[in-house]
C-alpha cells in the first residue's frame, strides 16, 4: 500500500483535509463518467498548484504520430491518444477581486472531497481564508447525467462568511487545452466558431487529422439564498475561450450559489451542421429540469444499475469500497449503449496507453457486462469487433497474409492497429484468440445462438484463416507449430511454441469448424450467405483441419506438465520466493533481455489457457500445473491476480485466493503501483469482480446451467453478489456457514450448486449449508 | 546496378556531367578525407539545389537524446551522433553582383568533377552561363592534408569568358550549421565567439553537452593571373558567421584566384584556451607552404600509402576503380594516428548509424590495416578496446552482471552504448566475442605477443567472465546454454543457443584460459600485476572451464550440421532462389515477425563462425555448412557476400565467389541499395578487400608461416596485391596461368604457397604455376 488517505466507507471515497501532494491521485479516483464522456476530478475554480487536467469524449480520439527508435515493416504510422477535450467545468471566482485559488489561500479548513457511487455525483467542501483575509464556504456537486449523456450540471455555491463581499462567478468554456501524453507537441484541437447567446455558450472545435467536430456548451444561472438573482453577465470571448462574469454583492453568511450545464454534443452523433442547435435543445431540456431534479434521476438511474451489479461484503469496509470502486468506475466507462466504443484501459480518467480496445475487454470485461446488465450489453463488445473485421484482414494483409485471414489489431480505436513495439503488434498475437473465445463465451453464458449466423461465424473463419497460415509445419516434429510468438507473459518475447497460442490456435479452428458444421445443418442459408461472402471450400476447412489435429503442444514427461513455450526448462529455474526483494519488481530493477531470460511469469499465461479452457482439463491437472507456473508469476500486471485467484479457490487454497484478491481490488485506492495519478486501471477491475463471482462464488456455466461452488475468505462475514443470467436476476449470498440463493426475477430456475441441482423458484430464498 | 554515371578510370572517380539528381549521390561518392577530418564533396560556392552538407570532425560528436517507443531498462539515455562541423570549404563568388550559383546558371557546360585518389585530391571544373549572361570558366582543386591533418586547402578560380566583370570571392566560416539526422531538432553546436585578424578568421565553437571545443579557421590569398592581387577585404561577422569580401574588377579572359586554407583545431589534441593560437600557427606553416606545395605533399603521401595498400586488377578497369575506392575510403576514414578513433561505417562521408565504432572494426577491418600498415595501426585499434574496458564493465553492470564482467557496447563513441533496440543492445552480445577473436588475430598475424600480457589480458578476462555468468545450466541437457540472443544474422531475434554465439563463447574462454596458462609460466610478474588488480581465482577458472567445456552447441544429426540456433529446423525452409523476386529484399517487403519466422539470414551467421575459426573444422563441415547455410542467405547487410566470396573461393567454386565480389566491390558507386546519398559503406570496403586478398589470394597464417592458394576469376587477366608481414612486404601477381611472389622489403622469408614452402628472398621474384 502506497497511499491510505481514502476513508474506508461502504459506498463513498472520501478525502477529508487538503493535501496539494494528493492532488493528481485523487483527481484520478474521484474521477466520473458516463460511458459517453468522462472527467478527471479537477477543481471547477482556478489551481494554480500541480493537477492533471483531463476531460475526455468517448470516440473522440487523436492520431498522435508515432514515435519509435528504429522502424519496422507494418508498424502503424500512428498511436491513437485519448484527447484531453475542452474544458467545460470551469468556474473561476473572485472575491473582493482576488481570485479563489486553494493553492494560495491562507488557510482551508474543513476540507472533504466525497465521491458518491450509490448515487454517482461527487462533492466538495471546504472554508477557506483568502489572501485577502475573507473567509469564505465553499460547497459544490457535481454529475455527468447517465440518462441525458450529453449533459453534466455542477451546484456550485460560496459563502462570504466574516465580511460582505463583492463575488464572481466565471464560467467558462476553454478549447485551448493541450495533452500532457503527446509525441511531438502537436496541436490536437482546431477552434472553428466561439458564440454566446443570453446565459448560454458555445465552442465549436475539430481535432485535427481525425476531424471530429464537438461542440463544447455551457448555461449558467445564478441565485443569491436559492433565489435567482437576475445578474446580467459580461461576456469576454477570445480565440478558444468564452466566459461569463456573475458578479453580486453578497452579504455575510449570504449564500451565492450558480448552477452551471455544459457539456459536449459531437459528430459521432449528430449531423455536424447541427451541433450548436442540438446543444441549445440539450440545454434546454436540462434547464428546466434544474441541478436538483438532474440529481434525483441521477440516483435513480445509479440505484437501477446497483441492483444487478452490487456486491457486498460484510465485515470488512475497506474491502467493499474497493470493490464497489472497481464496480461504479466500469459503469462510468461503458455502458454498452454505443458499439463503436469500447472499454480504455483508463477509462476516462487519464490519457496514458491510448486506444481504446485491448483483448482485456474479451478475456476481462466482457464477463462483466455479460452477469451484470443485459445481454445486448455483451453482444454490443462482440459486434465492435466484427465492425473491425474488414480493418483487421487488412491489419494482416500488412504483416503478409492473404485469403481473408484477419489479424485484429492489439491496441485500437477504430479498428486499425496503433501499438508498435514489434514484439507486441507483431507477435502477440492471442489477442485474435480472445476475440473468437468471447463468442464462444457468450453463447455459453447468454444461450443466444443468433450472433453466430448473424455476425460472429465471419469473424471466427477470418481468425482461423489466420491461424492455419500462421502456423508452420515442422519435419523434425511432424506436427504444426507456430514460431515467434509473444504470449500473454510478455515478459518472453519471439518464442517458438507458446503453449497458450497454440493450444487457442487450435482451438479457434475446432470451435469454428464446429460452428460451419452447425450451420451447414441448421442455419443454411445464414451459411450459405457467408460462405458465398467469404468463398470458403472443403479444401480450406481441411487445411484448417490439419493444423488444429496436428498442432504440436510443448510438453515435460519429467514435469509432466505443459511448457509455456519450447525450451522454458532450459531456463534458471528459480522461484519467485527466493529472489532478493530488492530486484522487485523486475521491470523496473531489471534490464529486458534479463527478464526475457529468466523464468517470471508477468501474468498468467499457461494458466490464462487453463482459465480459458477449464472443462478440459482435470483439477489435477490444474493443480500440477499451479504448482509449477505460479510460483515464477511475478504479477507485473493489473491483469495476473484475478485468475490465480479464481484458481486457488477453485483448488480450496482459499488463503492464496484472498491474497490475490487484495491485490486487485484496491489496486488503485491504495496505489500500489505509484502511478494512480496518472489514471486508473479500469479493465483489470472487471478481474477484481470475477475473482468475487467466479473465484469466491465458483460461478460457472456446466452443462447449460448456472452452477456455484460458493466458498468465503475467513476475513469476511459474508458476502453477496447478483447475476443477470438469461432473463433472471439471482442473488447470492454466502456466509461462513451457508450460502443462500435467491431468484429476484424470472421463471423457475435450475441451477448447479456444489454440482447437485437446486430449482430456484421466484422470490424464494434456497439455503444450502457449506461443507 | 542503380546507377551508372561515374566513369570507369584506374585512378579516379569521375563524374562529366552536371545533374542535379545526383548532387547528393556524388557528395557521398566524391568525400574526402585525412583521419582527422573528412567532408562531403560539397561545392564551395553557393548551390540552392538539394544538398546534404556535412563537414566531419573526428572524434567529435553529439550525445543526441535518444528516441525511443518505449522504454527498457538499461537502455543509454542518448544516442552519440556524428556531427556536422563548422563550415570552412564556403566560398561563395558574385558576378557583377550576381550569385554564381549552378542550381540557376542558365548553361553549364564540360561540367567535369574527379576524385583523384592516387594523390588525394578533389577537383572541379565547369562553365557556366550566368542569368545576367555572363559566362564564366571555373576551376577547383581542394584537399585535405595527410601531413598536416588539421588543415585543408582550397584553388578555385574563375576566368570571365564573354566579358570583363566585376568578381568577388566571398571565402566564410559557418558554425551555423544543423544535423539532417537529429532525434529532436537541439541545437548542437554553442558558437563562443567569431573573430578575424588580417586575411584571417576563426570561429570558436563548442558542442552542446559533450562539450568539444573547437576553432575554426581559415585565411584567403587571391591572385589575378596567378599574381597576387592586393585587395582588401570587406569582413562581416554574425553570429555563427564570419565572411571576407575580395572585389576585383576581371577582364575577359583574365582569370582571378583564390587560394583558401583552413581546417579545425579541437580540444581533443590542445588546450582549449589556446586553440586560436594553434590555428594561427597551423595557418602559418600552410600558408608558408602554399596551394601548389601542400598538393606535391599530398601526392607523396598517397603514394605511400599506395606503395603497400593498392591492389591492381588487369583486364577490368571497373574492378580496378572498385577496389582503388575501398581502399582509398578506409585510408581517407582511418590511419591509426589516435588511439580514440576508430573505423566509423560511414566515415566521413554521412551522418547515419552515428557512433564510431562496431564489430566491424574487429571482424572486418584489423585485417586490412593489419596488413596494409605498420603493425602499430592494428595494435592502435586493440587499445582503442582497452581503453574502453572500464565502461564496459559499467555497461555489463547495469544489465545485472558484477566480477568484473565486461559486454563491450554494440555502437560506441567513448565507451558507453548508444544503441537502444533491446534486441540488439542487449542481446547482441557476440561482439564481445569478436573484441577477443582480434586479439588473437593481431597476435596470429604479427607474432607480436606483447599486447596480451599489456594490455589485452584484462579485457579478455573481463569478457570471459561475461560469458560464464551470461551461460546458463540447462538441466535437461546437462550442458550450458545461452539464451535469448541475437547472432550477426539479426534476422533473428532472442533466440536461444545461438550457435556462432556459443562457439564464440566458449573459445573465448578457452582462449583466456591458456593465455593465462601461458603467463603464470613466461610472463609471472605481468600475470601477478593483472591478477591483483581484476582478483581472478583457481575457482573463478574452474567456473569458466565447466562453461566452456560443457558449452551446449546445437547440432542436427539429419543434416549433419551445426544448427544457427535451437528450433531452426522448425522453420518451412524455402530457399531464396525459390522466393519470388517481388518479394525482395525482405527488409522491405516483409513485416518483422514475417521476418524473424523465416529461415532467412542477413549476413554470414553460423559461417561467420567458420570463417574465423576454419582451422577447427575440415573442408568438408565446410562445404557441407556453406551448402546448408547460404542458399538460405539473402545477404542484407554489406557485411554479408564478403566472407561468402572467401569460402566459396576457399571450396574452389570461383563463379559463386566472383559474383559474391562484385556485390561487395562497388557497392556505392553503383549505388546497390538506393542509399549511397546518405554516405558510404566504410567497414564493409574491408570486406572487399579480404575477399581478394584472402578469398582470391586465399592469403592465411598456418604454422605461424604467411600461406596462399592462389586462385583467380576468369573475367581477369590478372590481379596483384602487396601485405605487410612482420616488416616484410610482399607482392603476389596472379595471371590466369601462375602466381609471383616477390619480397619487396625485408629479410628471407619462408611462406607456404598451396601448402608448400616457398622460400622469398629480397627483390627476387619466385613463380608458381597455376595447378
Amino acid at each position: 500500500m502506497n497511499q491510505d488517505y481514502i476513508k474506508a466507507d461502504n459506498w463513498s471515497i472520501i478525502e477529508e483535509s487538503f493535501d496539494a501532494s494528493h492532488v493528481r491521485s485523487s483527481e484520478s479516483l474521484f474521477s466520473i463518467g458516463n460511458g459517453a464522456m468522462g472527467q478527471r476530478a479537477n477543481f471547477e475554480e482556478h489551481y494554480s498548484g500541480d493537477t492533471f487536467q483531463g476531460s475526455y469524449i468517448a470516440g473522440v480520439y487523436y492520431p498522435d504520430k508515432t514515435r519509435v527508435g528504429w522502424w519496422k515493416n507494418g508498424y502503424p504510422e500512428y498511436f491513437a491518444k485519448v484527447l484531453n477535450a475542452p474544458n467545460w467545468i470551469g468556474i473561476n471566482v473572485t472575491v473582493n477581486g482576488e481570485q479563489l485559488d486553494l493553492n494560495t489561500c491562507k488557510y482551508i479548513e474543513g476540507f472533504k472531497r466525497e465521491l458518491n457511487m450509490k448515487e454517482g455525483w461527487l462533492s466538495r467542501t471546504f472554508k477557506a481564508t483568502l489572501p485577502n483575509d475573507v473567509q469564505v464556504e465553499v460547497s459544490t456537486k457535481r454529475l455527468l447525467s447517465l440518462d441525458l449523456d450529453e449533459v453534466g450540471a455542477i451546484h456550485y455555491e460560496i459563502t462570504p462568511l466574516n465580511t460582505d463581499a463583492e463575488i464572481t462567478f466565471q464560467p467558462y468554456l476553454d478549447s485551448g487545452i493541450t495533452n500532457e501524453d503527446t509525441n511531438w507537441d502537436d496541436k490536437f484541437w482546431d477552434t472553428t466558431a466561439v458564440s454566446h447567446l443570453s446565459h448560454q455558450a458555445f465552442i465549436e472545435a475539430k481535432t485535427m487529422k481525425t476531424d471530429f467536430h464537438t461542440c463544447t456548451f455551457m448555461e449558467s444561472k445564478v441565485f443569491i439564498s436559492d433565489k435567482p438573482a437576475l445578474v446580467v453577465p459580461n461576456v469576454k470571448t477570445d480565440f478558444n475561450q468564452v466566459s461569463f462574469s456573475y458578479a453580486s454583492a453578497v452579504k455575510k453568511g449570504e449564500t451565492y450559489n450558480i448552477q452551471k450545464f455544459g457539456g459536449y454534443i459531437v459528430d459521432r452523433n449528430h449531423d455536424k451542421s447541427k451541433l450548436v442547435d442540438v446543444a441549445k435543445e440539450v440545454l434546454k431540456i436540462a434547464c428546466e429540469k434544474g441541478f436538483n431534479q438532474l440529481l434525483e434521476e441521477q440516483k435513480q438511474a445509479w440505484a437501477n444499475i446497483w441492483k444487478i451489479a452490487d456486491i457486498t461484503i460484510d465485515g470488512d469496509v475497506k474491502a467493499q469500497q474497493g470493490i464497489r470502486f472497481n464496480i461504479f468506475q466500469l459503469n462510468q466507462t461503458y455502458l454498452g449503449k454505443d458499439s463503436k466504443l469500447n472499454i480504455g484501459p483508463k477509462g476516462f480518467t487519464g490519457e496514458k496507453y491510448g486506444g481504446s480496445t485491448y483483448w482485456d475487454t474479451e478475456a476481462y470485461c466482457i464477463p462483466f457486462y455479460m452477469a451484470t446488465k443485459d445481454q445486448k450489453v455483451a453482444r454490443t463488445l462482440l459486434e465492435y469487433r466484427y465492425h473491425h473485421l474488414d480493418k483487421a484482414i487488412e491489419n494482416a494483409e500488412k504483416l503478409g497474409f492473404k485469403n481473408g485471414a484477419a489479424l485484429y489489431p492489439m491496441v485500437t480505436m477504430n479498428g486499425e492497429e496503433c501499438h508498435n513495439e514489434w514484439e507486441i503488434t507483431f507477435e502477440e498475437i492471442h489477442r485474435n484468440g480472445a476475440i473468437a473465445f468471447a463468442i464462444f463465451n457468450y453463447y455459453r453464458y447468454t444461450g443466444d445462438y443468433s450472433y453466430i449466423p448473424e455476425k460472429g461465424l465471419e469473424v471466427l473463419i477470418a481468425i482461423a484463416r489466420f491461424w492455419q497460415h500462421r502456423a508452420t509445419f515442422s519435419k523434425p516434429k511432424n506436427k504444426y507449430v507456430i514460431l515467434g510468438v509473444t504470449g500473454p507473459n510478455e515478459y518472453e518475447n519471439n518464442v517458438n511454441n507458446n503453449w497458450y497460442t497454440n493450444y487457442l490456435a487450435k482451438w479457434c479452428i475446432d470451435f469454428t469448424l464446429e460452428q460451419i458444421e452447425k450451420m451447414t445443418t441448421e442455419y443454411t442459408s445464414d451459411f450459405s450467405r457467408i460462405s458465398e461472402k467469404v468463398k470458403i471450400s472443403e479444401s480450406e476447412l481441411e487445411q484448417w483441419k490439419a493444423v488444429a489435429d496436428n498442432m504440436y503442444l510443448p510438453f515435460s514427461e519429467a514435469h509432466n506438465i505443459y511448457l509455456q513455450q519450447d525450451g522454458f526448462l532450459d531456463k534458471e529455474l528459480i522461484t519467485v520466493k527466493d529472489l532478493p526483494k530488492s530486484e522487485r519488481p523486475i521491470n523496473q530493477k531489471w534490464s529486458w533481455d534479463r527478464i526475457l531470460r529468466s523464468p517470471y511469469i508477468k501474468q498468467a499465461d499457461t494458466l490464462q489457457g487453463f482459465y480459458f479452457f477449464e472443462d478440459q482439463f482435470s483439477d489435477d491437472e490444474l493443480k500440477r500445473h499451479f504448482d509449477f507456473y505460479e510460483p515464477f508469476t511475478v504479477h507485473e500486471s493489473s491483469l495476473s491476480p484475478c485468475v490465480h485467484s479464481i484458481q486457488a479457490a477453485k483448488l480450496d487454497r482459499m488463503e492464496q485466493a484472498y491474497t490475490f484478491y487484495l491485490q486487485t481490488s484496491r489496486l488503485d485506492l491504495d496505489d500500489y503501483n505509484h502511478e494512480v495519478h496518472e489514471g486508473l486501471h479500469i479493465t483489470s477491475m472487471a478481474g477484481t469482480w470475477m475473482s468475487i463471482v467466479e473465484g469466491f462464488g465458483g460461478m460457472r456455466i456446466r452443462a447449460n446451467k448456472l452452477s456455484f461452488t460458493p466458498k468465503i475468505p475467513k476475513q469476511w462475514k459474508g458476502y453477496s453478489f447478483k447475476v443477470n443470467f438469461r432473463n433472471h436476476i439471482l442473488k447470492i449470498n454466502t456466509t461462513q456457514s451457508q450460502t443462500s440463493f435467491e431468484l429476484i426475477q424470472g421463471n423457475d430456475l435450475e441451477i448447479l450448486v456444489n454440482n447437485k441441482t437446486l430449482l430456484l423458484k421466484n422470490k424464494k430464498l434456497q439455503l444450502v449449508i457449506s461443507v
